[in-house]
């Protein structure tokens, strides 16, 4: 039997670029990995200790599906602390991951067939997700013109029928924002169009040159979904929340019981500690900060003068069509020629993706100055090399 | 602005009674709890004890998609191990629970529309995640006479479009085990139609009489769901795994991928442990039996003289239609007058669950003696109560 069935989907290319950057690392070759999304920072130290504390003390047995009583608390205050907003613990949703974000907004908040709003380029998954829920992608090209980001005057050209629309501020990969009168705009525009309204705020706490809005400031009607992965550097901890608008709570609850049973006890209980630890995750900002200024003054020297704003996240996405129409070729021959590892637009962008790479810095400042220094004399960034 | 939309499906009843029972006892109220479908045990302390070598060594970081290469190792000689079956590591793939296992299964499997087959009374969730993935749960109702286990008889009779079979042995809530042969059986049937054929395999290594058969000890075809939460007492650490067919490998791979990203890493390095501490868990086993032992030899003295065969998995399903036609109000009843709690049969069996209870015996022998006690006198289980 081999049923050839079930939803297929696009491989995150990240991934592919990932293991064959492992596969030369082990193979005993140089790598400088800009292809990773993740903090090179361990979990803040009170995490780690909160989770020691937890495995002796605590049963790790299911919690409640939407999250243990003193986090849910904790990220409600970090909103008073962090933004000055007041928010009801009630409307917190401890959560797998983002990734479980996503899939509980988008079951929650959508029928089949009806179609999300995403601006090109954006973060793949939230395509891939919503095509594996029967739901439509409806990809929106933004340009460096709008700053990578989706406007009203952008979303009023579409001609498929939209019942949702999701940014991300920063985004992945372009590292743009959208800044508290834009944010307000688009606020309004779902308003009054009766659009769910999505703020993915993942990399919300690193910004360079401005906090970011939380979408929580303009409106009680959005879902915001955010995550310990990035600012508070606990990727493999799978832990995220959401916070959505009251009539959405019941509904939210009964599908993580039955979809999820509860997030990770563990990384739960040590959780709760992580907004104890501002100044050590600050300081890993820090080294982002001085890893972007070394790409910011390095790129242009290397003939990539052309990339997004940077604002905030750990990414420069730049324009490679002086030197390929091929992203993956180019990002497979750089790997090859000089170990340096970064991701082919096409993950983000499957329209103009070819001419664009995401070089992402969260890595530390070694490994940026290792692949500046390798890029230099790399032929691929000669002009008319392609 | 409130969009009534998005999937609704139902709560766990289980859940509800739960938060009952705790309201109870924060009120300073005595509950014997046999509610809840999890050990009361800890985690093997070679579990805890690699938790703790994890969180001082290693990043905690995204792991791949499929899981860290040990721990797919360490579940592949368990089936050798266990069951003298010979598994390939990369038809492993790690999830975050036996609940992610299902989703990708689902997703993976079948097409929006398809139909699964599904024995009623059975574990809740299975008909709400389908449902949430517009598939379609098709209820068989299965009875005393098969051991509340599908048999292609049954199946037969089914007059829906199918694609897919779901069986669990042994069984949430009845305990009931589909034997070597029966199983044979069943997998012959989804073999010659063309049906996904899907062993939820949780509760194996909890059995009373005979050990239980692993799917993959008959075909390479079925999609095998397992987890740590039951037999190796590590329901909050959110790990599971799945064995599939390979030609199903890298669409589950990418699927996980964009949907998860990957299981927790840090119970993942724990979990590579589990496989060591078989004595520790078989103790475990020990307490479940003697539990079961009581409840098999009072239940009939109190009046309960028809249940389930109750050979694996911690749960008696008890037949109380001589007392009630209502099993939500009989439990509350129950709940509030002796402090015992348990679970609505409704929650396993829509059409006929108002005539049974699931009483959970994975708590100490302490609650179940406690609990048998203060059901003696009960006059919620005199004849005529009703």
């Amino acid at each position: 039997m081999n049923r050839s069935k079930g939803r297929e989907i696009s491989p995150f290319i990240a991934m592919e670029v990932l293991k064959a950057a492992n596969r030369r690392e082990q193979a005993g070759g140089e790598v400088f990995h800009m292809e990773v999304g993740q903090p090179g920072t361990r979990a803040p130290s009170k995490v780690i200790a909160a989770a020691k504390e937890a495995l002796d003390r605590q049963q790790i047995g299911y919690t409640d599906a939407l999250g243990i009583p003193p986090l849910r608390a904790a990220i409600a205050r970090h909103y008073k602390d962090f933004y000055g907003v007041e928010l009801p613990p009630e409307r917190v949703v401890v959560t797998t991951g983002s990734s479980v974000g996503f899939l509980l907004t988008f079951l929650s908040a959508f029928n089949k067939g009806e179609g999300v709003v995403l601006a090109e380029p954006g973060y793949p998954a939230y395509r891939n997700i919503l095509t594996s829920l029967d739901l439509v992608p409806v990809g929106l090209p933004c340009h460096a013109e709008t700053n990578f980001q989706p406007t009203p005057e952008l979303i009023d050209r579409l001609e498929d029928p939209i019942h949702g629309l999701l940014v991300a501020s920063p985004s992945n990969p372009t590292g743009t924002m959208i800044h508290h009168d834009e944010l307000g705009a688009l606020v309004d525009y779902c308003a009054e169009r009766k659009l769910q309204f999505i703020s993915d705020e993942i990399y919300h706490g690193i910004c360079y040159e401005e906090p970011a809005t939380t979408a929580l400031a303009l409106t009680d009607d959005a879902i915001i979904i955010n995550s310990f992965s990035k600012f508070f550097s606990m990727t493999g901890w799978r832990l995220g929340w959401m916070v959505v608008p009251e009539h959405l709570v019941a509904s939210i609850e009964k599908l993580a019981q039955n979809l999820f049973i509860s997030a990770p006890a563990l990384s739960q209980y040590a959780a709760v500690a992580a907004f104890d630890c501002m100044e050590e995750m600050e300081a890993n900002v820090r080294v982002y900060a001085r890893n972007r200024d070394i790409l910011l003054r390095e790129f242009p020297k290397l003939g990539l003068t052309r990339f997004a704003a940077a604002d905030g996240a750990f990414y420069v996405y730049a324009d490679v069509r002086d030197f390929t129409n091929d992203s993956v070729d180019f990002c497979t021959r750089m790997l090859n020629e000089t170990g340096v590892a970064a991701t082919p637009g096409l993950d983000f962008d499957p329209h103009r993706g070819n001419g664009y790479v995401r070089f992402s810095f969260a890595g530390s400042t070694a490994t940026i100055e290792g692949a500046i220094a390798r890029l230099k004399d790399w032929s691929g960034l000669k002009k008319g090399s392609r």
